[in-house]
């Protein structure tokens, strides 16, 4: 649910029936266990309201609640008042849908005006299944603003038992990396995101995940870690095993990246139609992903009037 | 060695040994096994100077072979005087290395005036390995001209071994498909292109191919079938079965959506800018694939003096 679902791997068909329902829907390349996934953490911190806060992930597993914490804090570390506080209102930060089979949180912070962010969105769902089994989408996304051209940020885990997942750590490119080979070497070829992704192909349970959605292909980089992790062959805990031992590590360091060279990078001197272009790209970049996302998924999840509301403030801040 | 190798899969790394002469290159992702890759047919129809005809495919794999032939006839038959004769001086048509373990044959033909083909180039390569296995490569390529943007195609087999093969099959897009979605569903969505890709995609004994060159993952489509197929476990023919019943059918689904989209599609209403940007993007394409592939394969394969002959003679044309 990284830009509200901008990098939800999966779009589910329109044909499919509304999932957190009545069945299991139909989503192409992605496998749904019948294994119930346990509740790392109960809702011991709740508000007032009965609401949990963002940061306890409640449903997320043990090895990636710990990482999201680190990530997150590693951000407002780094950032610190680059980032203003979050303004989202309560019914957004938190919704859940009439049944309370599916919760979701937001964390939207926009950069300060003297930053090169547009705004920070994390984020995390959680929806149960009809099999027993249920689905959990913890995110972390960046989004630039045209006072530079560097790139995006994507790190997102997708659980839907606790031997599968689909990963994905990513900083998605603002320009076409054949018309401009400069940017490619820049953040590309002279970083060390490429190892990063070398590192993880390397686990013998990953394989390459291919979303069935052409867009969310073509938003990835060519160091991109979009995998497909399937530890139901290697029992015991070997999912939390490659989170903590190898995917924590990648995602920090993705994270790292980005920080130094895209977030508190050289300030650039962008040209006025280099930033028309930039604006342009971004733009298009949002409005296709809340279509390509909230447009089907969020109304099957949380009914079309929650889905509604969420689209309607997120829409006015974006 | 499409665009003169400029898909090569594989970028050898400068420290290679010369492969063709003393030791097994070392290749990042791609496996060199240890058997001899068998001559599919004898030089049967070599022209009076000894040197076989390009379209005799002499060291392609039989069901190779007969598809390049397919794949050719229908390009000649459905654009006939769209292209040019092949002016190619008979030295780069073909040639060798001065030990005879390597042979390449080109066959170049420029678009005519009123075509929006800037050219086609097909070509084979044949280079013998210091263990007994040879390799393979045979492709057939076009580039457009910016009287359209409409994509690119690229044909490609890469054949290491009666059991191992690589293998390409895109339409690479000439836009920023973030930035152009209609672009996106235009010659990618709208298309077949994808049912083609999950076709092979299914093939067990097939899995998605990283080149090592991130340049060269940034030129491919969101579409692209880029795989390896490594049939060592399954015996006997299976890897000529796959390339009759499935690869086949795919590459002229591939090759037929180019011809009647993009080859002979309808005549576009390209402006000034974007022509400019189109030609700007089509000569990097064209110079970078240069850069990263004859720049380093050629010389090893056919020493420094065949490898500048070929290149002094393309650069000029392209």
């Amino acid at each position: 649910m990284a830009l509200i679902f901008s990098h939800f791997p999966f779009s589910l068909p329109s044909k499919a029936s509304p999932f957190c329902q009545t069945s299991l829907p139909s989503l192409p390349n992605f496998r749904f266990p019948t294994s119930t996934l346990t509740r790392s953490s109960v809702r011991s911190s709740m508000d007032s309201d009965g609401r949990p806060g963002f940061k306890d992930f409640p449903y997320a597993s043990p090895p990636i609640k710990d990482l999201m914490i680190d990530l997150i804090s590693t951000v407002e570390n780094r950032l610190d008042s680059l980032l203003l506080p979050c303004t989202l209102p309560q019914d957004v930060q938190y919704f859940e849908n009439q049944s309370g089979t599916a919760h979701a949180s937001l964390l939207l912070r926009s950069g300060a005006p003297s930053s090169s962010i547009d705004f920070m969105l994390s984020s995390w769902l959680h929806c149960e299944l009809p099999t027993g089994a249920a689905l959990n989408i913890t995110s972390l996304s960046s989004y630039m603003n045209s006072s530079t051209d560097a790139p995006h940020l994507v790190i997102e885990f997708i659980q839907s038992s606790p031997t599968s997942l689909v990963l994905i750590l990513d900083l998605p490119p603002r320009k076409d990396l054949i018309l401009h080979p400069e940017y490619l070497k820049t953040f590309y070829e002279d970083t060390q995101l490429e190892k990063q992704r070398q590192v993880l192909d390397k686990i013998s349970e990953a394989q390459l995940y291919v979303s069935p959605s052409l867009y969310i292909r073509s938003v990835f980089s060519p160091t991109a870690v979009v995998l497909r992790v399937d530890t139901s062959s290697s029992g015991g805990d070997r999912l939390e095993q490659i989170l903590r031992d190898d995917v924590s590590n990648a995602a920090q360091e993705v994270l790292n990246t980005w920080l130094s060279l895209c977030a508190l990078g050289e300030k650039q001197d962008i040209g006025d139609d280099e930033k028309a272009c930039l604006k342009k790209r971004d733009s298009l970049y949002k409005s296709k992903s809340i279509e390509t996302d909230i447009g089907s998924s969020l109304p099957r999840m949380f009914g079309q009037e929650k889905a509604d509301r969420v689209l309607e403030v997120l829409q006015a801040i974006l």
